[in-house]
Protein backbone atom coordinates (compact mmCIF):
# COMPACT_ATOMS: atom_id res chain seq x y z
CA UNK A 1 0.00 0.00 0.00
CA UNK A 2 1.75 2.99 -1.24
CA UNK A 3 1.07 6.96 0.28
CA UNK A 4 -0.36 9.33 -1.61
CA UNK A 5 2.11 12.49 -1.63
CA UNK A 6 -0.10 14.85 -3.86
CA UNK A 7 0.95 16.58 -7.01
CA UNK A 8 4.72 17.54 -6.20
CA UNK A 9 7.48 17.08 -9.07
CA UNK A 10 8.86 14.30 -7.08
CA UNK A 11 10.37 12.18 -10.04
CA UNK A 12 13.81 11.11 -9.96
CA UNK A 13 16.67 11.20 -11.16
CA UNK A 14 17.16 14.78 -12.47
CA UNK A 15 19.84 16.23 -14.49
CA UNK A 16 22.04 19.19 -13.24
CA UNK A 17 22.79 20.74 -16.62
CA UNK A 18 24.09 24.57 -16.90
CA UNK A 19 22.49 26.52 -19.97
CA UNK A 20 24.90 29.14 -21.58
CA UNK A 21 23.59 31.99 -23.84
CA UNK A 22 24.13 35.21 -24.63
CA UNK A 23 22.09 38.43 -23.29
CA UNK A 24 21.01 41.21 -25.29
CA UNK A 25 24.17 42.74 -24.49
CA UNK A 26 26.13 39.63 -25.48
CA UNK A 27 27.39 39.18 -21.88
CA UNK A 28 27.70 35.52 -21.79
CA UNK A 29 25.45 33.67 -18.68
CA UNK A 30 24.75 30.29 -17.29
CA UNK A 31 21.23 29.17 -15.72
CA UNK A 32 21.52 25.79 -13.86
CA UNK A 33 18.38 23.77 -14.64
CA UNK A 34 17.32 20.05 -13.23
CA UNK A 35 14.13 20.50 -15.51
CA UNK A 36 15.22 18.63 -19.08
CA UNK A 37 16.27 15.80 -20.72
CA UNK A 38 16.48 14.08 -24.09
CA UNK A 39 13.75 14.42 -26.23
CA UNK A 40 14.67 12.92 -29.58
CA UNK A 41 17.39 10.46 -31.23
CA UNK A 42 16.65 12.17 -34.80
CA UNK A 43 17.01 14.36 -35.27
CA UNK A 44 18.68 14.77 -31.65
CA UNK A 45 17.78 16.99 -28.90
CA UNK A 46 17.42 18.27 -25.50
CA UNK A 47 14.98 19.85 -23.40
CA UNK A 48 15.44 22.57 -21.17
CA UNK A 49 12.49 24.16 -19.33
CA UNK A 50 12.86 27.89 -17.73
CA UNK A 51 10.46 30.17 -15.94
CA UNK A 52 9.56 33.60 -18.07
CA UNK A 53 11.32 35.26 -14.71
CA UNK A 54 14.90 33.96 -15.72
CA UNK A 55 17.57 35.78 -17.00
CA UNK A 56 18.31 33.73 -19.47
CA UNK A 57 14.24 33.28 -21.30
CA UNK A 58 15.04 36.07 -23.51
CA UNK A 59 18.36 35.66 -24.35
CA UNK A 60 17.37 32.14 -25.89
CA UNK A 61 14.59 33.32 -27.97
CA UNK A 62 16.28 36.00 -29.12
CA UNK A 63 19.66 34.12 -30.26
CA UNK A 64 17.59 30.98 -30.78
CA UNK A 65 20.42 28.95 -29.68
CA UNK A 66 22.19 27.84 -26.13
CA UNK A 67 24.66 25.56 -24.80
CA UNK A 68 24.03 22.65 -22.44
CA UNK A 69 26.98 22.25 -19.83
CA UNK A 70 27.60 19.19 -18.20
CA UNK A 71 29.37 19.68 -14.98
CA UNK A 72 32.11 16.93 -12.85
CA UNK A 73 31.30 16.47 -9.46
CA UNK A 74 34.02 18.76 -8.73
CA UNK A 75 32.07 21.67 -10.12
CA UNK A 76 29.22 20.97 -7.75
CA UNK A 77 29.43 25.12 -6.22
CA UNK A 78 29.60 26.55 -8.92
CA UNK A 79 26.61 24.62 -10.38
CA UNK A 80 24.46 25.50 -7.50
CA UNK A 81 25.76 28.93 -7.47
CA UNK A 82 24.52 29.67 -11.20
CA UNK A 83 21.29 28.36 -10.27
CA UNK A 84 20.71 30.68 -7.61
CA UNK A 85 22.31 34.03 -8.94
CA UNK A 86 20.68 35.93 -11.67
CA UNK A 87 22.74 37.10 -15.03
CA UNK A 88 20.75 40.22 -14.56
CA UNK A 89 23.06 41.71 -11.78
CA UNK A 90 25.69 39.00 -12.14
CA UNK A 91 28.68 37.26 -14.32
CA UNK A 92 28.39 34.19 -12.84
CA UNK A 93 31.34 33.14 -15.41
CA UNK A 94 33.30 35.73 -13.94
CA UNK A 95 32.27 34.83 -10.75
CA UNK A 96 32.32 31.10 -11.20
CA UNK A 97 35.69 31.53 -12.43
CA UNK A 98 34.50 29.85 -15.56
CA UNK A 99 35.42 31.04 -19.08
CA UNK A 100 32.97 31.26 -21.66
CA UNK A 101 33.79 30.24 -25.30
CA UNK A 102 31.78 31.54 -28.23
CA UNK A 103 30.53 28.40 -29.98
CA UNK A 104 31.38 28.10 -33.80
CA UNK A 105 28.30 26.51 -34.43
CA UNK A 106 25.48 28.83 -32.76
CA UNK A 107 24.88 31.36 -30.90
CA UNK A 108 25.59 30.83 -27.34
CA UNK A 109 28.45 30.30 -25.16
CA UNK A 110 29.73 27.17 -23.42
CA UNK A 111 31.62 26.05 -20.50
CA UNK A 112 35.75 25.22 -21.54
CA UNK A 113 36.16 23.93 -17.64
CA UNK A 114 33.33 21.68 -18.28
CA UNK A 115 33.91 17.89 -19.53
CA UNK A 116 31.17 17.63 -22.05
CA UNK A 117 28.80 20.30 -23.65
CA UNK A 118 26.10 20.11 -26.22
CA UNK A 119 25.10 22.79 -28.45
CA UNK A 120 21.85 23.35 -29.84
CA UNK A 121 20.18 25.82 -32.39
CA UNK A 122 16.60 26.53 -30.76
CA UNK A 123 14.03 24.37 -32.54
CA UNK A 124 10.63 25.08 -30.48
CA UNK A 125 8.63 26.49 -27.52
CA UNK A 126 6.43 24.66 -25.78
CA UNK A 127 4.56 26.60 -22.97
CA UNK A 128 3.50 24.31 -20.36
CA UNK A 129 2.22 26.25 -16.68
CA UNK A 130 4.98 28.36 -15.05
CA UNK A 131 7.22 27.20 -17.16
CA UNK A 132 8.44 27.20 -20.84
CA UNK A 133 10.22 24.33 -22.66
CA UNK A 134 13.00 24.69 -25.12
CA UNK A 135 13.38 22.03 -27.25
CA UNK A 136 16.67 22.47 -28.44
CA UNK A 137 18.00 20.63 -31.70
CA UNK A 138 21.78 19.08 -30.83
CA UNK A 139 24.69 20.79 -33.44
CA UNK A 140 27.16 19.28 -31.61
CA UNK A 141 28.66 17.41 -28.47
CA UNK A 142 31.95 18.33 -27.37
CA UNK A 143 34.15 16.86 -25.04
CA UNK A 144 37.39 16.71 -23.36
CA UNK A 145 39.65 13.96 -24.73
CA UNK A 146 40.47 12.71 -21.44
CA UNK A 147 36.76 11.83 -20.56
CA UNK A 148 36.60 9.28 -24.06
CA UNK A 149 36.44 5.75 -23.83
CA UNK A 150 37.92 3.41 -25.76
CA UNK A 151 34.88 4.05 -28.36
CA UNK A 152 35.04 7.85 -28.57
CA UNK A 153 32.50 8.30 -26.82
CA UNK A 154 32.03 10.54 -23.23
CA UNK A 155 32.52 7.80 -20.42
CA UNK A 156 30.10 8.65 -17.92
CA UNK A 157 32.81 7.54 -14.89
CA UNK A 158 34.80 10.09 -16.30
CA UNK A 159 32.57 12.74 -16.42
CA UNK A 160 30.82 11.91 -13.43
CA UNK A 161 28.15 14.13 -13.95
CA UNK A 162 26.00 15.11 -11.25
CA UNK A 163 22.28 14.05 -10.17
CA UNK A 164 19.97 16.43 -8.60
CA UNK A 165 17.23 15.70 -6.19
CA UNK A 166 14.42 17.77 -6.19
CA UNK A 167 12.52 16.50 -3.00
CA UNK A 168 15.34 16.90 -0.98
CA UNK A 169 17.67 19.70 -2.79
CA UNK A 170 20.38 17.84 -2.96
CA UNK A 171 23.47 17.01 -5.30
CA UNK A 172 24.49 13.06 -5.70
CA UNK A 173 27.06 11.75 -7.74
CA UNK A 174 27.31 9.12 -9.88
CA UNK A 175 27.23 5.58 -8.46
CA UNK A 176 28.75 2.26 -9.59
CA UNK A 177 27.57 0.47 -13.16
CA UNK A 178 24.35 -1.76 -11.95
CA UNK A 179 24.58 -3.42 -15.72
CA UNK A 180 24.53 -3.13 -19.72
CA UNK A 181 21.21 -1.93 -21.46
CA UNK A 182 19.59 -4.04 -23.39
CA UNK A 183 21.48 -6.98 -22.00
CA UNK A 184 20.90 -7.97 -18.58
CA UNK A 185 16.60 -8.21 -19.46
CA UNK A 186 17.60 -10.43 -22.04
CA UNK A 187 17.21 -13.26 -19.25
CA UNK A 188 13.53 -12.50 -19.21
CA UNK A 189 12.56 -12.72 -22.52
CA UNK A 190 10.80 -15.63 -23.49
CA UNK B 1 40.26 22.37 -26.32
CA UNK B 2 37.47 19.90 -26.89
CA UNK B 3 36.93 17.29 -29.47
CA UNK B 4 34.18 17.22 -31.31
CA UNK B 5 31.68 14.47 -31.43
CA UNK B 6 28.81 15.52 -34.05
CA UNK B 7 25.16 14.90 -33.33
CA UNK B 8 24.66 12.42 -31.03
CA UNK B 9 22.52 12.28 -27.91
CA UNK B 10 25.58 12.33 -25.33
CA UNK B 11 23.70 14.03 -22.63
CA UNK B 12 24.14 12.67 -19.31
CA UNK B 13 22.61 11.58 -16.79
CA UNK B 14 19.55 10.45 -17.82
CA UNK B 15 16.45 8.58 -15.82
CA UNK B 16 15.20 5.17 -15.98
CA UNK B 17 11.59 5.17 -15.96
CA UNK B 18 9.11 2.61 -16.88
CA UNK B 19 5.82 3.92 -18.18
CA UNK B 20 3.08 2.02 -17.96
CA UNK B 21 -0.08 2.23 -19.70
CA UNK B 22 -3.46 0.21 -20.89
CA UNK B 23 -3.48 -1.52 -24.58
CA UNK B 24 -6.80 -1.53 -26.79
CA UNK B 25 -7.49 -4.79 -24.85
CA UNK B 26 -6.97 -3.59 -21.26
CA UNK B 27 -3.86 -5.23 -21.00
CA UNK B 28 -1.24 -3.39 -18.99
CA UNK B 29 2.07 -2.55 -20.49
CA UNK B 30 5.44 -1.13 -19.71
CA UNK B 31 8.11 1.17 -21.64
CA UNK B 32 11.03 1.44 -20.44
CA UNK B 33 12.52 5.13 -21.55
CA UNK B 34 15.45 7.39 -20.72
CA UNK B 35 14.19 10.20 -22.82
CA UNK B 36 12.07 12.35 -20.50
CA UNK B 37 12.47 14.36 -17.16
CA UNK B 38 10.36 17.33 -15.43
CA UNK B 39 9.26 20.36 -17.52
CA UNK B 40 7.05 22.15 -15.49
CA UNK B 41 6.77 22.99 -11.25
CA UNK B 42 3.02 24.55 -12.11
CA UNK B 43 1.30 22.51 -13.38
CA UNK B 44 3.98 19.73 -11.83
CA UNK B 45 4.40 18.00 -15.10
CA UNK B 46 6.94 15.16 -17.08
CA UNK B 47 7.61 14.45 -20.28
CA UNK B 48 9.00 10.90 -21.66
CA UNK B 49 9.48 10.41 -25.48
CA UNK B 50 8.33 7.25 -27.66
CA UNK B 51 9.08 6.01 -31.42
CA UNK B 52 5.68 5.84 -33.18
CA UNK B 53 6.46 2.04 -33.38
CA UNK B 54 6.54 1.51 -29.78
CA UNK B 55 3.15 -0.39 -28.58
CA UNK B 56 2.90 1.73 -25.85
CA UNK B 57 2.55 4.84 -28.37
CA UNK B 58 -1.46 3.84 -29.27
CA UNK B 59 -2.29 2.96 -25.80
CA UNK B 60 -1.36 6.21 -24.04
CA UNK B 61 -3.11 8.54 -26.48
CA UNK B 62 -6.20 5.89 -26.78
CA UNK B 63 -6.24 6.04 -22.81
CA UNK B 64 -4.84 9.89 -22.20
CA UNK B 65 -2.60 8.43 -19.76
CA UNK B 66 0.25 7.05 -18.66
CA UNK B 67 2.09 6.08 -14.88
CA UNK B 68 6.04 6.79 -14.41
CA UNK B 69 7.15 4.21 -12.66
CA UNK B 70 10.80 4.61 -10.93
CA UNK B 71 12.85 1.42 -10.35
CA UNK B 72 15.11 0.85 -7.60
CA UNK B 73 18.54 -0.39 -8.46
CA UNK B 74 17.11 -4.33 -7.12
CA UNK B 75 14.89 -3.95 -10.21
CA UNK B 76 17.68 -3.45 -13.01
CA UNK B 77 17.01 -6.51 -15.34
CA UNK B 78 13.38 -6.05 -15.25
CA UNK B 79 13.40 -2.61 -16.24
CA UNK B 80 16.18 -3.31 -18.60
CA UNK B 81 13.69 -6.18 -20.04
CA UNK B 82 10.92 -3.87 -20.45
CA UNK B 83 13.11 -1.79 -22.76
CA UNK B 84 13.65 -4.68 -25.28
CA UNK B 85 10.49 -6.60 -25.66
CA UNK B 86 6.98 -6.09 -26.95
CA UNK B 87 3.78 -5.58 -24.91
CA UNK B 88 2.76 -6.46 -28.40
CA UNK B 89 4.12 -9.88 -28.09
CA UNK B 90 4.64 -10.46 -24.28
CA UNK B 91 3.45 -10.02 -21.00
CA UNK B 92 5.80 -7.55 -19.86
CA UNK B 93 4.66 -7.62 -16.39
CA UNK B 94 4.23 -11.45 -15.28
CA UNK B 95 7.10 -11.75 -17.20
CA UNK B 96 9.02 -9.34 -15.13
CA UNK B 97 7.47 -10.67 -11.82
CA UNK B 98 5.73 -7.61 -11.70
CA UNK B 99 1.79 -6.54 -10.45
CA UNK B 100 -0.48 -3.71 -12.06
CA UNK B 101 -2.03 -1.84 -9.94
CA UNK B 102 -5.09 0.35 -11.30
CA UNK B 103 -4.70 4.01 -10.64
CA UNK B 104 -7.84 5.23 -9.05
CA UNK B 105 -7.22 8.85 -10.57
CA UNK B 106 -6.53 8.34 -14.52
CA UNK B 107 -6.54 5.40 -16.61
CA UNK B 108 -3.08 3.30 -16.40
CA UNK B 109 -1.22 0.86 -14.45
CA UNK B 110 1.44 1.49 -11.99
CA UNK B 111 3.65 -1.12 -10.85
CA UNK B 112 3.37 -2.30 -7.27
CA UNK B 113 6.74 -3.25 -6.29
CA UNK B 114 8.72 -0.45 -7.40
CA UNK B 115 8.94 2.22 -4.40
CA UNK B 116 8.03 5.47 -6.51
CA UNK B 117 5.26 6.14 -8.56
CA UNK B 118 4.00 9.03 -10.68
CA UNK B 119 -0.15 8.85 -12.24
CA UNK B 120 -0.28 11.30 -15.40
CA UNK B 121 -3.24 12.92 -16.90
CA UNK B 122 -1.81 13.14 -20.66
CA UNK B 123 -1.99 17.21 -21.52
CA UNK B 124 -0.03 17.36 -24.87
CA UNK B 125 1.84 15.92 -27.32
CA UNK B 126 4.97 17.57 -29.11
CA UNK B 127 6.32 16.03 -32.52
CA UNK B 128 10.05 15.96 -32.67
CA UNK B 129 11.50 14.15 -35.45
CA UNK B 130 11.61 10.03 -35.13
CA UNK B 131 10.19 10.76 -31.38
CA UNK B 132 6.83 11.86 -30.16
CA UNK B 133 7.21 13.56 -26.75
CA UNK B 134 4.62 12.85 -24.21
CA UNK B 135 3.60 16.03 -21.91
CA UNK B 136 1.93 14.18 -18.41
CA UNK B 137 0.11 16.86 -15.95
CA UNK B 138 1.18 14.88 -12.83
CA UNK B 139 -2.14 14.23 -10.29
CA UNK B 140 -0.38 12.44 -7.89
CA UNK B 141 3.26 10.55 -6.94
CA UNK B 142 2.76 7.62 -4.70
CA UNK B 143 5.42 5.95 -2.13
CA UNK B 144 5.91 3.51 -0.59
CA UNK B 145 6.98 4.23 3.03
CA UNK B 146 10.06 2.45 3.58
CA UNK B 147 11.70 5.32 0.99
CA UNK B 148 10.26 8.49 3.00
CA UNK B 149 12.80 10.71 4.54
CA UNK B 150 11.87 12.82 7.68
CA UNK B 151 10.17 15.33 5.63
CA UNK B 152 7.91 12.72 4.77
CA UNK B 153 9.23 12.96 0.90
CA UNK B 154 11.22 10.17 -0.88
CA UNK B 155 15.04 9.83 -0.24
CA UNK B 156 16.68 9.32 -3.20
CA UNK B 157 19.37 7.15 -1.13
CA UNK B 158 16.34 4.67 -0.36
CA UNK B 159 14.78 5.05 -3.44
CA UNK B 160 18.37 4.24 -5.04
CA UNK B 161 16.84 5.06 -8.25
CA UNK B 162 18.94 3.78 -11.66
CA UNK B 163 20.63 6.49 -14.25
CA UNK B 164 21.08 5.43 -17.72
CA UNK B 165 23.77 6.41 -19.83
CA UNK B 166 23.29 6.33 -23.27
CA UNK B 167 26.64 6.87 -24.80
CA UNK B 168 27.96 3.44 -23.00
CA UNK B 169 24.44 1.81 -22.96
CA UNK B 170 24.96 1.08 -19.01
CA UNK B 171 23.02 1.67 -16.04
CA UNK B 172 24.25 3.21 -12.71
CA UNK B 173 23.31 3.36 -9.17
CA UNK B 174 23.15 6.84 -7.81
CA UNK B 175 26.44 7.70 -5.63
CA UNK B 176 27.24 9.39 -2.48
CA UNK B 177 25.51 13.09 -1.69
CA UNK B 178 27.72 15.81 -2.85
CA UNK B 179 26.06 19.20 -1.44
CA UNK B 180 22.71 20.80 -0.37
CA UNK B 181 21.00 22.76 -3.37
CA UNK B 182 20.54 26.63 -3.30
CA UNK B 183 22.86 26.35 -0.51
CA UNK B 184 26.70 25.16 -1.56
CA UNK B 185 26.94 28.15 -4.16
CA UNK B 186 26.20 30.62 -1.73
CA UNK B 187 29.44 31.05 -1.35
CA UNK B 188 30.14 32.63 -4.54
CA UNK B 189 27.67 34.80 -4.34
CA UNK B 190 28.87 38.64 -4.60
Amino acid sequence: MKKSLGKGTHAMPTPVWLVGSYDQAGKPNLATVAWGGVCSSDPAAVTISLRKSRYSYDSILRHGAFTVNIPSQAFAVAADYAGIASGKNEDKFAQAGLTAVKSDLVDAPYVAEFPLVIECRLLQTVEIGVHTQFIGEIVDVKADESVLDANGLPDPAKVLPLIYSPTNRTYYGLGEAVGKGFDIGKELMK
